[in-house]
């Protein structure tokens, strides 16, 4: 149960949203400016980062969402997404993706955590300034989402199936923006 | 220094949304939606909440640009704005303020910590389910910001009077949305 009344028929981030609608439009283009593009970081490790920081910060919900969304991306490649949650450093994914993971890890710490060495490492294993912003922004924006949801008390949501659904929604062109 | 080049002349968020400049205007008017409203809360109330959340994060750039907006509203204040992150517990502010700024502090650690005790105790000293939203998303959204300039290694400001400055424009109406 939310700690707030919400609107009814509204779920996770648009119960939220329909609560405050003058916010939405602004968060649902910025999220979308963030996670739906392809520009240096494909949209795949875009959500892999939103995921990865929803789980060391205990969002079950945007885990699961952001999880299914790039599983979506992937081919439904599902096992790949649970070996990256598990230990990303073992799992089949780019040496620059491992690296800017090892960013966003620092960012969900705390800004001040991301160490000179850790941006070195990331531009030798080939990332660009746009992959690093990109990164920590995005990192620091799902600290964002998974504060907002769980500090209103949005239920998590248990059954697989409905992440499947969602992300499949998402990565399929519903994308973030609230449509008109 | 940041770790990114970011175009010359712009200084902390504006240089990084010189960077993104697609991001740039739904951040702002999203920034404007939750801090420039007197809805509930009042615009010094959201800016202290901001401030607050700043100082527990380590940011000093975001704790000394909102403790000069929120010193502007009030009546340039600033030695209420100093009590108020010593110890904002026996700082003659409102006792609702002193229970958001409870919650407040919750959110900075982790959705999570957030209790139903806090949210009970805020609403029997008088908050509504909007001052308890907004208290929660200003304070979300400082955890974003505060690891974004951070996490680029945006430089600190040491001097007080660039912060009184830059406060007074924006509580004077530069607000943080991009202006055409």
């Amino acid at each position: 149960m939310a700690y707030i009344q919400l609107p009814e028929g509204a779920v996770g981030m648009r119960g939220l949203m329909a609560f405050r609608p003058h916010l939405a439009p602004h968060l649902g283009a910025f999220t979308e400016g963030i996670l739906c593009i392809e520009e240096g970081l494909t949209k795949a490790e875009r959500e892999i980062i939103g995921m990865f920081v929803s789980k060391l910060n205990d969002c079950q919900l945007c885990e699961g969402v952001h999880g299914a969304v790039a599983a979506c991306y992937l081919a439904d490649n599902e096992a790949l997404i649970e070996q990256i949650k598990e230990d990303y450093e073992n799992a089949p994914i780019s040496d620059k993706l491992k690296a800017l993971l090892s960013i966003a890890a620092s960012v969900q710490k705390g800004g001040k955590h991301v160490s000179e060495s850790q941006i070195s490492k990331a531009r030798e294993l080939g990332a660009t300034d746009i992959e690093i912003h990109d990164t920590v922004i995005i990192a620091a924006t799902f600290c964002f989402f998974n504060r907002y949801i769980d500090g209103m008390g949005i239920a998590a949501i248990e059954d697989p199936e409905v992440f499947r659904q969602r992300g499949k929604m998402i990565a399929e062109g519903l994308g973030y923006a609230p449509k008109k």
